[in-house]
């Protein structure tokens, strides 16, 4: 896992490291209802946690994911893999780390991992393989002005 | 609460007793997810067996919920009740009773019980009451055809 | 409803009016996975935001849900209720206002109201009822101490 | 994919067929409160169903998988794939065909795949991988005992 600068611990902000993918990072915390009868977060919600990343990720392009829905594309989930380290407990605060790996007309691959609050040691890590579909959901290519903005390094 | 013959004991079966609003039984059983940290069904999945057992009530009408959202017509939960009496736990099979307590062409109110399934023990109860509006959320009211269907006693 | 200062609009933070409960703001936004084919957030969510508009306002009174837990004592929900007023939708940001109602050595009562972001309309209202348990699920009573710092006012 | 005997579609009956691995498949529903604002089952829901399945899968091995935590033993996820192929909608009712693809004292391995009921199409395939745990979560071995009943084909 790599580094990064302090600066990055307030969330929601994107990052850009020389030589690396930018990335952004948001905080979240366990709901109670997101525990399970072990005392740690169920392994469902980190897929649920991915997506959040994933829209703030996409919120930073200046093209909210609601605006590509609304302009009538998807972003299907055709993969999704998490492969999982350090449990997570009740009220546990931690950080979804989000990069954005491929982005085509066609297809989108995100990765995700997820740090502890303090020590940002890994918890879980992931990524989800997307295909474009209209509302129909017939597969289709994202216009380039959409395209244009989601890849835009700032 | 009522007693009902014990064939009523069959899930799914709409039972009909002299005197009494005709219900259904559906059978359901606790999934690991759905436990929290206490070791306990978390209090917002009664409310999804609750839908799950409605929507089991509307089959037996001959007219499949999906069918009557296909048609245009939304029954939108504006108010949800559930009071706790016995824990469930991770395997558990229980019965979700469901009565349709109230239907008029712009509302419809109904009420539930979990029961646990051998002694038949409450475990909760409920009511959902609905109003009916379009695709687009505006208030209307359930055609006759779909009314006198679901109203219909067999 | 009731007004208040709009200081109160930083998420988070304690709020006492003169002559009324003191309460508190969290903010929260919906999820994808949150939605449901109506386009809206699911009725059953309602429950978790008021979870963790719950667990903030304990958090407030330097006695987190998870420390009195820890001491071996646990508020279970024996009932709740939620009247939907105006429908959330995905990505939307929108405020959960938490009140304790009463608080016994037996018994506490929460109340809640959903209020849109920026004008303050209320989405939906509810509330909570809650007993006091051991580990094993035996009622009993919360120890003065516990008592004390929840119900304190500052 | 492979084919199996009609035999099979009974839910819930474990199916041995000459030079393969024995499997179960167990019927589900797609609930309302499952689907998203897309009009699909979200993602994160097949995980669920792998755990309905994988719990049924145990079930029929004469050692239910709560008596296995009850004994001292979990099995805890590490790590989580899933390929979507065909969407879900509400309603829908498919099966979970569960697989063991391996089993040693310290780890297991499940594949699933979800297929439409009536044509058996695949919705989706999948697979987890678990390690042994005590309740504290430190890693263990499984017992032969418990290794054997769940091993045994019949």
């Amino acid at each position: 896992m790599k580094n990064w600068p302090n600066s990055a611990s307030s969330a929601n902000s994107p990052v850009r490291v020389e030589g690396e993918k930018p990335f952004i990072l948001v905080e979240e915390r366990v709901r109670y209802s997101e525990t399970d009868q072990m005392g740690v977060a169920h392994n469902k919600n980190y897929f649920e946690w991915f997506e959040i990343g994933r829209t703030e990720f996409i919120r930073q392009k200046k093209i909210p994911y609601k605006e590509i829905e609304k302009l009538g594309y998807y972003l299907v989930v055709v993969e999704a893999f998490c492969r999982y380290k350090r449990p997570l407990r009740y009220d546990d605060s931690f950080f979804i780390r989000v990069e954005l790996d491929e982005l085509t007309p066609k297809k989108a691959v995100f990765s995700y991992l997820l740090l502890t609050k303090d020590e940002k040691k890994p918890i879980a890590s992931g990524y989800t393989v997307h295909i474009v579909t209209d509302s129909k959901g017939t597969v289709t290519v994202l216009p380039e002005e959409i395209l244009g903005k989601i890849k835009a390094v700032y």
